[in-house]
């Protein structure tokens, strides 16, 4: 069983290590700077507390590293965990500034920032992963257009707004990575449109909490994103990718296959997942299968630290086109953007 | 335009005239008893009111004779109707007692019998209809099971249930036609189950208002019927054909596309249709232009007076199983039944 | 029986002939220039034929006028048609430019345009309708989302292409229309987006088969709409109204409720509707009816001459995103768009 | 964590190991015959191989009894256990044969019986369970008819089949029980049909691979059982129960919310899940949940050892109907049935 080092022992990571459990590896060592979740974590998971990160990452049974930490402190440990030469699963973002993750690729390199597996784990959602799957092995001919819905059931607290870095960067990443993962071309434009018409103190704070951007291909397909930060029935989930030859749907799961029929309401389906490890808790253990596997033959992550450079880089192209309202050319990640 | 001579011009006479209008065809006279009745619908449809059945049926214009009264006058007419050596439809059931549809079958014969289309219109329902060429198509394989589920909205006055003739003659005998349609085999058993569930007086009247049928096909198919005389939201009529490679379904359409999602009710879908006129309207249609093409060409029709036989036979056997309790072993039409 | 009379005796008076039928009217008198056509529809309805537009809207027996000629035409009929004071219904669009929209309007006043019934006849559709009594309703609490699916089957002929004044003006338009009647605001922005993706002839042509248009109202719900020349699948029709408290939808209604299951295609159901015969077929008869209740009772039509200059308006606006590459903002029918 | 003794090492046993963990408990104590099983599941457990079943049931750190062996050693082993006086869950049946079930209740006595959790883990399943609960806080009213559809994805071998005891005891149990816990009442009366039309071998052997059943409740609620043995599109588990104000479903749940459309089939779903560990697995993790819970507060197990009795008197009736042709009117468990 391979052995993992955790960074982080919170929320997250406690989900990785059952996730690390079901994949057939096991967490080796443990790295949190609140003590007492490390001891905690290494309880339950038989794992080692190590005195830091570099002594958990160097750990002799350590043979692959998991950043499970605060989004802050991320590409700090990629630094050091990318010199172990041992494979990286890094929870997203990348790091919590675009700068920052250019600069991580930039200093890498390329070859080594796909060596890091970077856990957009949405793309290892069952149904979400059909539509991928569907659309490459041309099931729709080519594709015209991509629409992706995605709706958290509640807004974050008020105070989470103002370092959340803005809806598009903290919200919308997700399905700026899904779009470039189904779309597998290069996006020349960007346009964002938004409100806060959830909630007006969401807009006093300077962000918007319900967003549609349109993005095109290199090829003209057209991608729609719709964001909102409430959704009063559940976790609302959904792509449509239309094409030549036909349609490919994500929708929402549900609970079950229960559903009645009254004269009120004559056909109604059980409740759809509520939140996102009710929906996308299965895809944590798909995702560690896959680092694991790869880790092991030496492949490139087939999602990595570039991908999150991009998906970072359609995240500041919407800010921005939202803040100028105007489209966003895109010209790469080196393009530069203003009073984003 | 086909003229057609329409015997009755109450509620289902009215419904026919429409249906010959969309058909392309046109009602040339019509004749019912209550003389006001016959002027409203020639008024309506531009035929003529007739002195007499016989008038209308001899009429010159007259092509073809359709019989749309009361059902214990279905008979009588139709000994009429065949005389005339004209194409008939006639509504079901084909007499108001057994032993009459027998009695009829063996006066004028089968090979007359088969020339008078009796309207077993839930036959041309698409949904059902598409389940039937399915079956035949072989997109099942090997029929196994087929499940035929038919409830009303609500129970017919408590006065009509005396004369109804019971639950199996009255209502299943639908259920029992598309059976034989579906199968296209001969049945060896019928065993039945009721109960006054819905509507103790029902019972007290000798009737049940909730009923099972089992059958057998000679092949070894199993068929199960079940009725209601009241579904809460609204017309409920499905059928289920199971075979070796898979399944078919007809399932009830909705009153369009509307769906609902709240935080109570997370998926509800707009109301199934609300009784025989919505749900089974288009099919009279699709029954006249069968009828008028086969008339035209001169064929046996697809749907007729032998088809009525059999399922009244069905009827009167499920009918004897209630009462007896025991299965009853089928042996054909001229089987004598006790009791019922 | 209302008397009507049609101008035009082409494909869609024929259909409004049929639907004037079931709503309880007649066609009382016919004006199309091309005689013979006249004739036929006056044969099939027994309206008479009449020598020029001015004899058919001055019938005596005429009270009502329809206008269901060819687009070019739509307009000059109409300043003839208010002039006899009778109640008028327009089929879309107003005028074959958005400046003789403008034009009308200002000639005959805004009290006459609220009289000319226009017939945007998706209105009318049961689960569209629906969804927006629904919104009306309150039943999805303020409305914050709105986006709605339109792809035809398939491309007009090329040859139509040139004189169709582009996908905005000849396909979007209906959905303009619909956007504003569920949204109830005005619209401050609109943003679109094309491609000639299906066919790059039309992509030639200076035209775009697949367009994205983005609008926010004023109090910042935002409206998506998705346009395809091209579906393979049918003719995919469909509105989700999301707001604060649940989803409205309005989803493809089927053929029928067949559906089959087998190991490869595990749960398939009927196709939906082919075209817009099939889908809204039923809506010129709600139309009609809707006409004639509003021209009895004298009242403003509910959708009338001026809905049709706004939803002019917003195609003129999306046409001139698309050539600019800019966000529109509107700032009424009397903005002025350049070189579109 | 309460540490738990497992008889049986097997397959079964393996998946309540694993529920067992998920339940928050441990395996304290193994026992398998074969003990090279007993050791690879003590392994992965943490548990202790135990000697005998007797010292892995007496074991200080056992806390519970889990039977998880061979039908045919289940009531020897619910001997032992219940002498131990810890609480007890046995798979499902209770014993190998309906005689061995009835001593066995009369031997421990009824209160004992109901202490002893029986494994019929379907009552746990998501959407069976919301109809059962529906149908007891009143939702459809009276219940009046209630179906349920119980196919296998494929047949067993046939060499299982002299020993399986017939469809009715092998298979058809899990839904007589499902039957009487979501219709609560005693049944009054069992018919039985069946076929061998899967599978002539199957007949040949003395069994039949496509069954119906039903029953009468002792209000006249009817209820349905179909059972096949194969079924081309997957595990085919569906439930419908049926009253006087609505209806409750149980449908099939998917693998995800995947939809495609194409021409030809235009809206298919994502397969239904494929046999009984995806769809009942998560239910075994319920179900020991429950067991513990009610161990600890000292509850009757609330599906014991006298539904396991009951389950299999009924399908004792059913092999009799079935042998004899007709309709088997219900006593009590001490019904003697000939020839079955």
């Amino acid at each position: 069983m391979t052995g993992i080092a955790i960074m982080g022992a919170g929320r997250m990571a406690k989900v990785h290590a059952a996730s690390i459990a079901e994949a057939g590896a096991r967490v080796a060592a443990i790295f949190d700077p609140v003590e007492a979740a490390s001891r905690a974590l290494a309880e339950a998971t038989g794992g080692k507390v190590a005195a830091s990160p570099t002594d958990a990452m160097n750990d002799t049974e350590v043979e692959a590293i998991m950043i499970a930490t605060s989004s802050d402190t991320h590409v700090e440990l990629l630094y050091e965990a990318v010199k172990t030469g041992k494979p990286v699963l890094c929870e997203k973002p990348l790091a919590s500034s675009y700068a920052a993750s250019r600069d991580f690729i930039a200093t890498v390199g390329e070859a080594a920032a796909r060596k890091v597996f970077l856990g957009f784990n949405r793309r290892f959602d069952r149904g979400h992963a059909s539509v991928r799957e569907g659309v490459y092995a041309g099931r729709i001919g080519r594709l015209e257009q991509l629409t992706i819905t995605s709706r958290d059931p509640f807004p974050p607290p008020l105070e989470y707004i103002p370092r959340s870095g803005g809806l598009f960067r903290d919200m919308m990443i997700h399905d700026f990575d899904m779009a470039r993962s189904i779309v597998g071309q290069d996006m020349v434009s960007v346009t964002a449109h938004g409100s806060s018409i959830v909630d007006p103190e969401i807009g006093r704070l300077g962000d918007v909490d319900t967003a549609s951007v349109t993005m095109l291909a290199e090829d003209g397909a057209i991608v729609t994103i719709l964001n909102s930060r409430r959704c009063a029935f559940g976790f609302d989930q959904r792509i449509e990718a239309f094409g030549a030859t036909g349609m490919l749907m994500s929708d929402n799961p549900r609970q079950s296959g229960f559903r009645s029929f009254s004269k009120e309401a004559p056909g109604t389906d059980a409740p759809i997942l509520e939140f996102f490890m009710e929906r996308y808790g299965p895809s944590y253990t798909a995702e560690i299968r896959l680092f694991l596997d790869c880790a092991r033959i030496g492949l490139d992550m087939p999602v990595n630290a570039l991908d999150g450079l991009m998906a970072a880089y359609l995240a500041e192209a919407a800010t921005a086109s939202l803040k100028t309202g105007k489209t966003i050319h895109l010209t790469g990640p080196d393009q530069e953007f203003e009073n984003v």
